[in-house]
């Protein structure tokens, strides 16, 4: 025999237990997003690699998946270009085309290219894979999917109040119990101004990122490293520890920010966000130590951490105030969040809490004698199926174990016997799969039978 | 401002009205395969070359996107290689991975790989997109979704006649009126038998296969062309040519073919599969001019036309006998069918046959006043969002013509406005946007208000 086919390594095949999980995640998520007003919308897969290209990094930019051109892909290249050996260079003459790398970007560029269709404030979310070019590793693949949420075109902080009301609903759903740690970029700002390192913001918020991976001496080397002053180092050392309520923390940040116009700013608006969400279910946590690595935001920044289950944030976001401008439309402010379905799908696992009507397997099988039974069973089928019971019939007149076994290895909670006697009454045998149980029933019995066993038996 | 982005020829973004549209496709799909017990899959965009590489001959190969190797994709590729300007070598070292051109190719695939898994027979169903370097023109689009359900691990006929009842029950819930037309691959191999070109049985049914777009005299024309005889295109004319009812054209065809064991056995499974149709909404043909390009077909072959609507076939399918083969599992027989989203959203646009209740659009607009009465709101519309309705509020308190105006542009049927007499009664002004009437009503009645306009309205 050949050698097994393969996937390409950080790739995944999906089952149909696994697809069901996910399509729980996925409808459970778009559920909540239209309830709150955002329509979906999709991009292609591939996008121009003039869109994509520097958006990332230059970390980013090798990450990308490029499509080779079609046709004659060396047409104009020259034989220097060939060999000297500069593959960033030459990629860009083989290659006008790149896999979408975030759904960020994509919507940045959508909203561009539609600008005069939209009606702004424009609410959309987006459900498709990304593809990265990364060293695959446990819990990270190089095709997974994004829930991205964003509002463009509003500077409003009822859009971040909004979205952290959708994110508690969602893990509510979920049944997932979780904190939802919120900071400020402004506030960051503000703390770089106070210590007296306002153009190392970048720096500070790179590191003080890691505090949770890599701890606080870690932290305090790499901002060492940064060329960041022993004094604001140890400026920065009550805040990377500040404790207490959010209250209690926000009175101290007002304080220790009063000389910074930017950092009471972004107090207010921390202030104010939480003063909306009294209500919710999740625990809501100001964190200081919150940067998020990407540069684009500009104010508020969320994570969500899982209490339950020791993984990475299952959910970030955060407010960005010219994500368009790269693109020729300037003074657009927008926020957006993203649920990391593939940590859900840990998280719930790891939990089990999957409700039991997930799955959508087969519920009835009917066991196949020959062609007069199924004659006799077609039309049953049909009014089962059209009542919504998903129904199969077994396609050969195989034996009856092998029949059995085929409802047994797939977990068919009922099957269903005609023979020679059931016909004559019109009726047929019901079986339960798991008591064991067969019944002599009519034909328009078997949909209650089948709905009251699967309530009471959980099957 | 800089140039305009825009995303690759033959790829589409899709806006929300034509999410909605397109899900409302997905799902109806979807949920009639569930009916029948098919099992959702899905398998990764990209796949090895190795495995798509000359499974879709020498023609789909040039279409195959291909994406370039991460990292130092020249090394150990010689200067002659590099020079010597035969791309296709040259991309198979460039290049390891491509984009899925269909969901068989990467089904089979799936059934070897993990056959150790599987309960045969297998019945799956893939929605998933596809990718190929076509020309882009009218209705043909570079990326485009395929909707596919198989049953491998079983030669019965049964399988057939329910993958016909599915794309009957699917038409009918679309409200399209089709024409299933089915022929059957041995029915040709006995056609050529009969006219003594038993080997010329793959240009017999490629020329016959393009009978409705080039017509009868190109046809024959394309049959001299590929060294068929006159005297064996004089005896193909009256099977080309063949009408009258379905057991007239088979009685007929039982004659013609009194020579062609094989050709008996391609009238029997026709005879078989339409015989347990009998109830059927759809119109069943027996076309003996359907072939059907793919050559993996062995033996019934299945297309259907929308009959209200000139365009091509929106669902075609058949049975091959050895799919699994070219990965090292010979010996499954298995049979599917793919019903093309594309051109059944094309379909159900011109006839205008969307249900009411397809958009996912907002419901009700919260017009916002300021902050004293945005925290009236908030919870109000907690309380609407619980109860499933879907709400904004204009997260800005602008002017009210440019509130009412986002209204009207999103199609927003209610809006809602909370002065100070609403707030100080406990109440909240709800207006209908398509009659005007305004009514001051409480909050615990919205629900029923929005839902009985909404039916009585139609918005």
């Amino acid at each position: 025999m050949a050698q097994k086919p393969s996937i390409p390594k950080g790739t995944r095949d999906f089952g149909s237990q696994e697809m069901s999980r996910r399509n729980y995640i996925f409808n459970t998520i778009r559920e909540v997003y239209s309830l709150y007003g955002f329509q979906q919308i999709e991009t292609p897969a591939m996008e121009n690699l003039s869109t994509l290209m520097g958006k990332y990094g230059e970390e980013g930019d090798k990450l990308l998946f490029k499509i080779l051109n079609s046709g004659d892909f060396l047409r104009g290249i020259s034989d220097d270009d060939l060999r000297d050996g500069a593959t960033g260079h030459l990629a860009a003459q083989l290659c006008e085309k790149g896999l979408r790398y975030d759904l960020t970007v994509p919507f940045a560029r959508y909203v561009v290219q539609h600008r005069e269709e939209l009606v702004l404030p424009f609410r959309r979310y987006q459900i498709q894979p990304v593809w990265r070019a990364d060293r695959p590793q446990k819990g990270r693949y190089r095709e997974f999917y994004q829930c991205d949420a964003d509002v463009v075109g509003s500077d409003s902080l009822l859009c971040e109040v909004e979205l952290m009301q959708i994110i508690d609903t969602v893990f509510q759903r979920f049944g997932i119990r979780v904190c939802i740690k919120i900071n400020n970029r402004k506030i960051l700002s503000g703390i770089a101004e106070m210590i007296g390192e306002p153009d190392k913001i970048v720096d500070i918020t790179v590191a003080i990122d890691k505090l949770d991976k890599i701890g606080l001496e870690a932290v305090n080397t790499e901002l060492r490293e940064s060329g960041i002053s022993e004094e604001a180092i140890q400026k920065l050392q009550p805040i990377i520890n500040l404790s207490g309520t959010n209250p209690e923390k926000i009175a101290t940040m007002r304080q220790v920010l009063s000389g910074s116009e930017i950092g009471q700013k972004g107090i207010d608006e921390v202030e104010f966000v939480l003063s909306k969400l009294s209500t919710q279910n999740s625990q809501l946590e100001l964190d200081l130590t919150l940067a998020r690595g990407l540069n684009y935001y500009t104010g508020c920044i969320f994570e969500v951490k899982a209490l339950d289950v020791e993984i990475g944030s299952i959910t970030g976001g955060g407010r960005y105030d010219n994500l368009t401008g790269i693109f020729g439309l300037p003074g657009l402010s927008g926020v957006g969040i993203s649920f990391g379905a593939d940590r859900i799908y840990d998280v719930l696992n790891q939990l089990d809490l999957y409700p039991e009507t997930v799955t959508t397997a087969t519920q009835v099988l009917f066991i196949n004698f020959g062609e007069k039974e199924t004659d006799y069973s077609l039309p049953i089928i049909a009014g089962l199926r059209s009542q919504g019971l998903r129904c199969e019939i077994y396609p050969d007149a195989s034996k009856m174990k092998k029949q059995m076994q085929y409802a047994n290895q797939k977990g068919i909670p009922f099957v269903i016997m005609t023979g020679e006697t059931e016909m004559n009454e019109g009726k047929v045998m019901l079986k339960n799969m798991l008591t064991g149980e067969q019944r002599l029933v009519l034909p328009e019995e078997i949909k209650a039978l089948v709905a009251f066993d699967v309530c009471s038996t959980g099957v």
